[in-house]
């Protein structure tokens, strides 16, 4: 059986007790680790589980469904994966791939960021769209992702932006070489992701005559490794979140729709800088 | 300290151990009861933990916020919830009541219906604004939920409907009586759910000259139990579904966008009738 166990998204122990079980008894357990990343250790991990983990990278996840599915067929293999399942699209290709091959599998869900983010007080089933902030780079400064905000905006939801992530990149330098060396890890604070926002609302106030649905003083809500307890969410608008520190891994952003329910701004009176 | 403890969607394993451990050293532990419902009953969790439990029905979760919070500061008490504790608004509103009262919270998230629904391989980051479909009555046959469908589908975007859920409704006759009678408990199914879709689109048709966006034939994906172990997934026509059976309760549907990633596409299959 090819087992793939969502870990939640605190620490050690935000693994469910059916999800704990399963670790105890498989031959091998991978332990996902560049889509996200657990606020414990993987040290940390082993040592609560009583067993050693296999680091899976984005080399082996993509492309060594092969190594990781091996012998699933007779015995017990797990694959973890920070929050639930199904937030990334390799993780679906990876039970394809295991059904290919004719071994059964279990999927042990979790909470993920998508539903966690609810402990900001913005309901749920108000969001629209999920957007994906990525760093820019010279010469590639994608924005697409403000119209998805715009339009769920212009759509009175709010919505979610997931900050980009960088793991094990390899240096550019190290491409061509036989050896890949890489990039110290990066993670995109609400600060970036808030002077992203605003380059974009500059150059398109420039492009265009038409007043922007989103502006500077448009209200953002930042939130740094919700489910942990050093938690930290703030409410401010989005030139204001440009100056915030959240401290460490990982940051969501939240730009709400323009019309909050009571209860919503109740709720984020709490967080208000 | 008060704790919200979500229970995940499947059986009693699926609390995580964090919760278990706070639902141990609690003093009272009440079970909300209303806005969903675990696949295994009350007093399978009860031996699961090893205590007992007060089940909390709406009056108590709505109205009886000093009655579950009494004592909360200098004891531990916990409500356990299906899902993510944010999945309900009434939730949120008992967190302010406690602060309110200067009472220290703590959220335990899990698993909810938001997230855990990437099993049938559509892309989380691809679904617009959730809709509830609430079962019609006599003279009260709101239809504002297809126009959010219509309108995610417009834009691209799939469409989580979560079907209505009727536990502990008093009957019309009881309620100028003393004592409340209720109900049977009901829950829709897929098969309700697309009859109500379908009943609707007739009507549009009727109305208006233009081509409608959802038809009969569009695709359409029922789930029912997500994340437990008889969990069923089925992908067909909206007017097939109307026929589909898929047993006991929770159901869910699913309105897809008009286009498909090919993983999706591939995905989805594994479901098709």
């Amino acid at each position: 059986m090819f087992y793939i166990v969502g870990l939640g998204l605190g620490d050690c122990k935000d693994i469910t007790v059916k999800g704990l079980e399963i670790v105890k008894k498989c031959e091998r357990v991978y332990l996902e680790a560049y889509t996200s990343i657990l606020t414990c250790g993987t040290e940390a991990l082993e040592e609560f589980y009583g067993r050693k983990l296999i680091v899976a990278d984005r080399d082996l996840v993509e492309q060594g469904a092969d190594e990781i599915l091996d012998g699933a067929k007779d015995t017990d293999i797990a694959l973890l994966v920070v929050g639930d399942p199904f937030g990334a699209t390799t993780h679906t290709d990876l039970v394809l791939r295991a059904e290919e091959k004719g071994i059964k599998f279990q999927v042990i869900h979790n909470a993920s960021i998508l539903n966690a983010i609810g402990c900001c007080g913005l309901q749920l089933y108000s969001f629209g769209e999920t957007v994906s902030i990525p760093y820019w780079m010279d010469g590639w400064q994608p924005n697409s992702f403000y119209d998805k905000i715009a339009n769920n905006f212009k759509n009175k939801m709010h919505t979610l932006c997931l900050l980009d992530i960088k793991v094990k990149e390899p240096t550019l330098e190290s491409l061509t070489k036989r050896k890949k060396e890489f990039m110290p890890p990066r993670f995109m604070s609400v600060s970036e992701a808030a002077q992203q926002l605003l380059l974009i609302i500059e150059n398109r106030r420039k492009e265009t005559c038409s007043s922007l649905d989103i502006t500077e003083d448009n209200l953002a809500v930042g939130l740094a490794r919700v489910g942990s307890d050093n938690q930290q969410i703030v409410a401010c608008s989005l030139s204001k979140m440009k100056e915030v520190d959240l401290g460490g891994p990982l940051h969501s952003l939240i730009i709400p729709g323009p019309v909050l329910h009571p209860l919503e701004e109740e709720y984020l009176q709490k967080f208000k800088l």
